[in-house]
């Protein structure tokens, strides 16, 4: 099972990583780091490093292809190479996924269209505008495109692919291998629970959090 | 507020990159990826390159060190090289943390001697050979040390680290710009909550868990 991870600059890191930890357990995975240029990118804030191990053209197909988003997600909607790969490659997948802003590029490549997704909460309102139905939950399947919410949704995303792949033996194995037992000091990781003036001062800088770094 | 964190060959990237997406939005954060030699490591399976920024010599101090597990722990508990930097650097910390078996790296070099810490659930039986009494709990605070249980616990302790630094809001804040609002498949992430047989199965091949990749 060959998963292509999409790696790009100022791309958030954890939206890959997350997924990542999981789907390497999965049966038989192969990753493969693919990217523009083979080398560095530089993701969050250019302060962390990853590494591209394969250009686009040496990926032509993956069973598994997973989009991360990040402040770098806007230069990729308008990258034809990237698209281009992105439409091509979806043809040979058995799982299209994305997470966070990622969906914006599936979008962008007309992946979605007529279709539900998910996002970060405060890139949900973008995707109507790609004909995308979006839906407030933090993992969305539909079809063979699975989008995750923002971030850290990459984890949940990761295994509840890995449930309907491999069943929830594996899955259970998986988690508690990766021991998540989630125990953040709020409960505030989404608009519905986090307090209302939060909410509001992200949503009136949305371009800020989102682009920011 | 300059943040170190320790990349090595073998690493699990998800107990680094955890906490690296949450502090880095501490205040005046400057993350610096350090290792034995600028370039390239690669983590998990050798599937993810990351990119070490700065030779250990280029750090000999930071408010913040944060040193991950992975397979590739028990060569670095044996490391002079690493277990002196730690220790060299460590007398210049405001917080010294740890994630899964990285405890285990705190404790080889006899940072956490007579203090509480936790590690992966299969590795705390490892922490009294070191003087260290094992907590079961996620995150374990002790005086400047703060451990976390396995891979995905980077998160939490970030989190519960930030809200120490900068307080309810700020820590809220970081939680609603990272959607972390768990919701996996399964509530069996910790050994209390899985599976008795897969516990069990997990806890007698415990090595093969560990350190196989």
């Amino acid at each position: 099972m060959r998963v292509a991870i999409l790696l790009y600059d100022r791309m958030t890191a954890l939206d890959a990583i997350g997924a990542y930890e999981v789907l390497r357990f999965g049966p038989d995975a192969e990753i493969v780091c693919v990217g523009k240029r083979k080398g560095e990118i530089r993701a969050g804030g250019g302060t962390l490093g990853l590494v591209v191990d394969k250009e686009l053209a040496e990926v032509p197909s993956a069973d598994i292809v997973l989009v991360p988003g990040g402040p770098g997600q806007e230069d990729l909607m308008t990258d034809t190479e990237v698209l281009d790969w992105l439409r091509a490659v979806d043809q040979t997948t058995t799982w299209t996924l994305s997470v966070c802003t990622g969906s914006l590029i599936l979008a962008a490549a007309g992946l979605l269209r007529g279709r539900k997704a998910t996002s970060h909460w405060l890139a949900l309102d973008q995707l109507p505008g790609f004909g995308v139905e979006p839906v407030e939950q933090r993992v969305v399947f539909d079809g063979k495109y699975v989008t995750a919410a923002g971030v850290s949704a990459s984890i949940d995303m990761g295994l509840a692919l890995a449930n309907r792949m491999a069943g929830d033996s594996a899955a259970q194995a998986i988690q508690l291998g990766l021991e998540y037992d989630p125990q953040p000091p709020h409960d505030a990781g989404s608009p519905a629970k986090a307090p209302a003036d939060l909410v509001a001062n992200m949503r009136e800088h949305s371009r800020l959090f989102l682009y920011g770094n």
